[in-house]
């Protein structure tokens, strides 16, 4: 029996409506990776045949490497001319993975083992085969998401050089022609590259899930998408008809002419609110009586500075540094720290940048930091936790942050502090790598605002203390409220106590910014709550006056700000701290800011 | 080298101090299990030799089984006399454990085992030492303190039917005439049964923890102890001098003239004081001003009524009922736990007990329950949050409640309320059981009060709405310094952030009481704060009316109630909001308080 559409209500439905939820044949469900609806053809891009013989033994050494050295110098060739044409179509940020493939052609581990096995007479599809398995294997069985994606880009490079060898060149979305809606069983850094953002109207994959390269493209191209499907994507047949609903991570198969039309309307209205809220990049955010709001951006690295300034983030309010902690098996250099703050503080072109110290420990782990194994590491040794202990690590980071200084307007924010203590300790760090980078001559800018993320109960209620010491307050609206509610949103058992809308984390708040008000210091939310349209508008009326959220959320944000009255904030605000549960708070809202917060379209998510 | 006293330093030690250091052979370190400090010569128990040669085949069976019998009879015999005796000096509730000891002789399953082996030709001690072993075995295994406490009871009863079997009687400490420190491995149950109060000035075991057997004993008996030194312990000689400090967790072996006249002079201030604070027993907890604040214990099971009684406890604030839940492998029935809280409230005479719903999960582990494996599991699935989704096993527990209110002054406590919801549905349920006893005709209490504790950050902003469908509330300290400071106190790593005079502990506490107030309702205390002499005059000051603690710290905290003016204590919590940390708040209370809060001597701990 097909699965109905979850808007169908059996009891209520009309004659027309039953012929609706029949007429679809077939839905395949998976993550909602990128917003939208795309309808067209599917285009199924099947993996060409890169099957081969093993041999193990006999071949001739010298023969196989010359083979394997020419596939190399294609692939290389390949590459170059990708790497080319993603810089253009999508800039240099999303060009830089194909850096990372023409060094997985070069690197010597892996060309050593190759050239072993051709010594020992397997032919250059064998050696290379086993012995970038072995690679991928090992890479899949890491723990970080980041570098099991790594297992993905090695991928595609063997697909690649053994496409050369075997002489079965690798399909290419070039051939495309007609608009289509894209299906695949992942989608390689080449094949989105490859892509043409006028003729691909959805992106299906099999595999993958909101971090993976098809899901980080599709967001950049704006196109909608669904990912991890199922094998089930695979036995599609190119021109089949499809909708792809980047809303509520769902396929429809063969849709009849009603959902059709119903699609049709909805992609039409879709579109309708993008133009309009495209048109609101380069404003400054605002509510409807002129306060000013300042709407900044959630990124995880340099590369992600193009979709935050597309979507007009008036700043960066939370980069998380700990990306470059977990990239490598090793710790970043100070001079690696050093190019990384410069190119997000010179691309975000003077405007403020808030940079988090590393806030690594708890769920992010780092293999090489050898960190004990906790009981309940969300409640262990993390983030500023382990900076004051390790400060080895921490100074190298607070000496890259300070060189970069000259570069922008930096503010440096310090996570997890749960004690004055701490921030004592961490200022008395910074103040001393300060004086050591001046004696050595080096440029540090002056008057670098210190601030500190409010994740900690403790904190919260201690703000009017820490806000003497500390230039401004981020409220980590996660972790506070799993902090708060004493639960673990990862736990499903209790994550239905993680709950943004309880009055007991709107007092937290309230807290915060009172603490904060009293000593002159400002109050920003880089959690998930600062992009959620419920909880907007009553941060903006308990006081807070910075929302940093992920880029695609910014626009719509911006939107209800400009429809938002502070007083009227001001008031639902202060009702809300007097209810019982977040239930009410929730009714309270939609009675009091009806259409605003009740938006056909989701906003992609992410913070702390 | 000998080590030497934490006194002494080096820089300031006069030739005198030097002896005095240095005439001091040996030292043995354990842990502090019972305060006070004994001197005297040791009487080093040495378990009897109970080996003998093993026979697997060949024996007959009749004669084995009758020699079997003969055994269990005598050791049935033995092991009640020694329970009248027990039942004579420490009290009934002492005595049980040798009725749980009568029931291992009659053990369904472990005679058959035994009989099956003897019909195999094992000899009689051949069969029970194997037999017995494999249950000692399985019990020591057991994540659960309490079950592998149990192996000792096994241990015990086998030693004892060993001993008949073998015609070697066990050692007596019946057989002790003169003063002495008693030294073992390990107290059995049946040893300190045996042993004479007025006699044994001291105990020092090899093994064993703060809950082992002999800890608790010796608190019963009120017999200084330190447990855990280690083998060594086994290797003094019976007539050795010793001084058993059970303050500080130390055995010193022959001291020299000074250090015994200082411990002398220890000794008796240390007994003035016990003779100063036992004249308070029957007195009411009143500050200096005659504001009336209640001192309760927290206990663990019927059995530790007794001692909560010497200690002249106004009632009990926490009877923490998992116990019940953790001393067997299934579930305890409606009859079980009826029985257990009629005896409590019974055991008060009338004066209020808090019973706390099964507050199980976190660290607090029943393997039958068959909990999922959790990430962090102090954020996770347990206490009323378990309840909740689990209501058969909470029903019952509710209607034992119920059933046992009509035998004394009862309220009920659900833990860990983080939300209205919760306590409305806890609530709910509560009254469900209500009517459907009294529809089946049982006899109720009317009006049971029913509160909440105070643990989760939540809850502590909360208040003033929660206290509007709560009772009364009683601050879990513990816990809610773990989640305010984000700090699992378990964790070596962290637990310097576990820190209960931090302002934003005592604003949390500020925040309960001043909710609770708005709606009449009284705030205690039942986690270690309220038996701490350093945040006792806070909590005071703050507004708390009740302070539940482990039964040894009652008097000393009514002492110092006595002498404690509450507008001072009022003044002072009020001053400790506005510092910034824990440290300047410790300053504050000592200059404020000076010596009523440097007691020489520690309370035992113990709380929620």
């Amino acid at each position: 029996m097909p699965e109905r559409l979850p808007n169908d209500k059996a009891s209520t439905r009309s004659p027309a409506q039953e012929a609706t939820a029949l007429d679809v044949a077939r839905r395949l469900t998976g993550i909602a990776a990128s917003p939208g609806l795309g309808i067209g053809p599917a285009f199924v891009l099947r993996p060409p045949d890169l099957r081969f013989e093993p041999q193990e033994s006999g071949a001739d050494a010298a023969e196989q490497q010359q083979r394997f050295d020419e596939a190399l110098q294609k692939s290389r060739a390949d590459l170059q001319a990708v790497r080319e044409q993603t810089a253009q179509k999508l800039g240099e940020e999303h060009a830089e993975i194909f850096d990372a493939h023409l060094l997985m052609l070069d690197d010597p581990e892996l060309l050593d083992q190759v050239a072993a096995g051709l010594q020992g007479g397997q032919s250059a599809e064998t050696a290379l085969g086993a012995v970038s398995d072995t690679f991928i294997a090992v890479f899949e069985t890491m723990e970080d998401e980041y570098m099991r994606e790594r297992a993905a880009d090695l991928r595609d490079v063997r697909n690649r050089v053994l496409s050369h060898l075997l002489g079965r060149p690798l399909t290419s979305l070039g051939d495309l022609r007609e608009p289509a809606v894209l299906v695949a069983h992942d989608l390689t850094p080449s094949d989105t590259a490859a892509l043409n953002r006028e003729l691909v109207k959805g992106i299906v994959t099999a595999v993958g899930g909101r971090t993976s390269h098809s899901a980080i493209m599709a967001r950049g191209l704006g196109l909608p998408a669904v990912v991890g499907v199922g094998e089930a994507a695979m036995t599609l047949e190119s021109g089949i008809s499809l909708i792809v609903d980047g809303e509520l991570g769902r396929v429809l198969v063969e849709p009849g002419e009603s959902a059709l039309t119903e699609a049709q309307s909805r992609a039409q209205a879709y579109a309708e609110r993008q133009g309009r809220l495209l048109a609101l990049v380069g404003t400054e955010g605002r509510t409807k009586d002129g306060t000013r709001i300042e709407l900044a951006a959630n990124i995880g690295s340099p590369a992600d500075l193009p979709i935050a300034l597309e979507y007009g983030a008036e700043g960066v309010g939370l980069y998380r540094t700990e990306f470059l902690y977990m990239a490598q098996d090793r710790l970043p250099t100070e001079e690696e720290q050093y190019l990384a703050y410069r190119a997000v503080l010179e691309g975000m072109h003077g405007k403020p940048v808030i940079i988090r110290t590393l806030d690594i420990g708890g769920d992010k782990a780092a293999p090489y930091l050898d960190l004990p194994e906790e009981e309940n590491p969300f409640l262990g040794f993390r983030a500023i936790r382990l900076c004051l202990a390790r400060s080895e690590i921490f100074r190298v980071q607070l000496r890259a942050l300070l060189r970069a200084s000259v570069h922008g307007d930096l503010k440096i924010m310090f996570p997890l502090v749960s004690t004055l203590e701490e921030l004592r300790q961490a200022k008395a760090l910074l103040e001393e790598e300060r004086q050591k980078l001046l004696a050595e001559g080096a440029e540090v800018a002056q008057n670098i605002p210190v601030g500190i993320m409010i994740e900690v109960p403790a904190a919260a209620v201690l703000a009017g203390t820490l806000a003497r010491e500390a230039d401004f307050f981020s409220v980590g609206s996660n972790d506070l409220i799993g902090y708060s509610m004493a639960a673990d949103r990862m736990n499903e058992q209790v994550s239905g106590l993680y709950q943004p809308l309880n009055p007991s984390v709107l007092k937290m708040i309230q807290l915060t910014c009172e603490g904060a008000a009293h000593h002159g210091r400002w109050v920003g939310v880089c959690g998930e709550m600062a992009g959620d349209r419920l909880a907007m508008p009553l941060l903006v009326g308990l006081g807070v006056t910075e929302l940093s959220m992920s880029a695609p959320a910014l626009l719509s944000r911006r939107e209800q700000l400009l429809n938002l009255d502070l007083a009227q904030a001001q008031r639902v605000a202060a009702e809300a701290l007097t209810l019982g549960t977040a239930a009410e708070v929730e009714a309270l809202v939609h009675r009091e800011f009806g259409d605003a917060v009740a938006q056909p379209f989701t906003d992609s998510q992410g913070g702390e």
